[in-house]
């Protein structure tokens, strides 16, 4: 048993997700932790603000500084001194994202390692193996990320693909949780672009293999919010109602409401840090069901924020809100001191936090808050 | 009664310099703050390692963000919200070092500005208002600082200058001083180049006119290190024995002992900070005597350092070392990861600080430490 509902609201689900480093109340944001580190962030800045779990890429973790250092290093965990749990994705995306030139084939997916060029095959296998070496607690399956604008044949042949890459990751996952006795969870992922009856039928052949987890994936690749939703909502019925849910990549807070309504647990999207480097950020947010609820956006490069003496957002309690003014981020970004990047970061994330605890309290409640 | 000594070993003092915002025991080392912040530390990070006291750049801060909006934010303090002392300088070596324009005049400096290329005239008077403005504790008189290639004639009048910009500085400062109410010190800059006369000719000067504390400058540009030290001894014997002293923008940790040896209470300078941020790290100082010690430097970026899993400096206390270790660190620099910068600020400045308090230790006791 991994996960545990508390409470529905609809399709919406309050609930714990259980791992080997801890438990995560859920629905729940997990940010990007890259390279090892989020970004600007140490260790004691996201305790500072109750983050839960982190999400690593297994991809660029490859990359740099590489399997090799992270297996003396005794995983990811250790390297970078976090002890709450990590998440990893499959390195899947970045396959999509990063190489132009990339092939997919039976065996695994063929691209250029996006710093150096070098040739590089990435079997479901050695994505399991790299996860295992990293010691994240979820693991994820390798699939083939396919742009919106494919047509039905080709996300039809993509979905059997991952499909037998999934039943291949199982397997080598399997194996190897029997060799290092390290608990560790397994999650696939659903593909199949906008077509409903494709979802399904990745869905379904996913649960023959059996998962700790499901993830929806595709959703943050160039389709449009109103596919994304339509995604959402048809699988909100289908996927298992007593396994976590991760939709991967969104987003922005109205996405991820609209994910909760639809069922889904865990949710990772570089938008509060991204956003957070460029000044862009996220306050005030009200809540008072999961269909009425309100949030700001302050820019703060501008102008008007020069002389505003008061903090970025009254009612967030991050180190940021408490210590500084506007006028202050407005002057640490206008100079490139990268204090401001991190200062910024640390608010974001912290929105992000406190809209899952409000989400939290509404589903659990429907009070007020 | 700005200053008091509680000890003394040959010129070296032990002692505490009183201010608005504290007291600092001395010999000291204040970082630099250039931009209304110590490059990648929050006020948080800085009282971590017990900073005293940080230096602000008056011609950084009248440039960006302006003096009117320190003005309104009600002085640097404030506007950082640092509530420990602040010394600042006076802009005249930022006219010297960033400058190629500039012309010096009875009135004051005339010069470009580095961003935008505006003419700017930097007289005495503005200098010391602009200090007021920002709130330091400690104020220097503005002064010309001059290459060390330069000839004696060029040398003497230019001592002669900075004497009479002092005269009108202290005017001027007491002028301000009773109507702000604002308890401030204004330290006199001695000057001279590697001329032993000129130095007590420029003392003596600025004796005449008094001040509650007396800056040795121009050694930090472009004189050698022996004509440096000539400086520190000449002055040693001569610079009032009541009142502290300060030597602008050294430096390494044996020009700061070779200063503490010749009587020198405060230091600033930007080495550990920009050191740390190319990943040049100093660790493991250990101090007999004035005379007997030694340090280690860590060039983190050495690949050696990639599977190096122990702390930066067992010895040291500071956050990066009590939490990451050299692998990391190699890792973060190696990725450009931003908090890479601000993990070794932290540690170089914890060094600096460590380092002064285990001179002022040897010279309170004269024991091994």
């Amino acid at each position: 048993m991994n996960f545990g509902i508390l409470k529905t609201q609809g399709f919406a689900r309050l609930g714990k997700l259980y791992t080997d480093h801890g438990i995560v109340e859920t629905p729940c944001f997990i940010p990007d932790g890259t390279l090892g580190v989020v970004k600007t962030l140490s260790v004691e800045d996201l305790h500072s603000i109750d983050m839960d779990m982190i999400l690593g890429n297994t991809y660029h973790l490859m990359v740099k500084p590489g399997i090799e250092i992270l297996e003396k290093a005794g995983g990811l965990h250790k390297f970078m001194n976090w002890d709450k749990p990590i998440l990893t994705d499959s390195g899947g995306f970045q396959v999509f994202s990063l190489s132009k030139i990339r092939k997919m084939t039976e065996e695994g997916a063929v691209f250029r390692n996006h710093l150096n060029g070098d040739k590089i095959l990435l079997t479901p296998e050695k994505s399991i193996q790299m996860q295992k070496v990293i010691g994240s607690d979820i693991a994820m399956v390798l699939d083939e990320c396919v742009a919106a604008e494919k047509n039905y044949k080709y996300f039809k042949r993509s979905v059997d693909l991952t499909l037998r890459w999934a039943e291949r990751s199982k397997k080598e996952f399997e194996r190897l949780q029997t060799i290092t006795g390290k608990k560790q969870q397994l999650f696939g992922i659903v593909q199949g672009g906008s077509f409903e009856d494709l979802r399904r039928y990745s869905l379904e052949g996913l649960i023959k293999i059996g998962f700790d987890g499901y993830a929806i994936g595709g959703v943050s690749v160039g389709e449009g919010r109103d596919d994304k939703y339509k995604v959402m909502r048809v699988l909100a019925d289908l996927l298992p109602v007593d396994k976590p849910r991760y939709l991967m990549g969104l987003g922005m807070p109205e996405e991820i409401i609209e994910g909760v309504k639809n069922g889904v647990d865990i949710f990772d999207c570089v938008i509060p840090t991204r956003n957070a480097r460029h000044g862009h950020l996220f306050t005030n947010f009200k809540m008072e069901s999961l269909d009425k609820y309100s949030y700001d956006v302050v820019r703060i490069r501008n102008a008007k924020y020069k002389t505003d003496f008061t903090p970025l957002d009254e009612n967030c309690s991050c180190y940021t809100c408490k210590t500084y003014t506007k006028a202050y981020l407005h002057h640490l970004l206008n100079v490139n001191e990268i204090l401001g990047m991190r200062l910024m970061s640390l608010h974001n994330l912290k929105f992000y936090l406190d809209l899952m605890k409000k989400i939290r309290r509404v589903i659990d409640s429907g009070r007020k808050d």
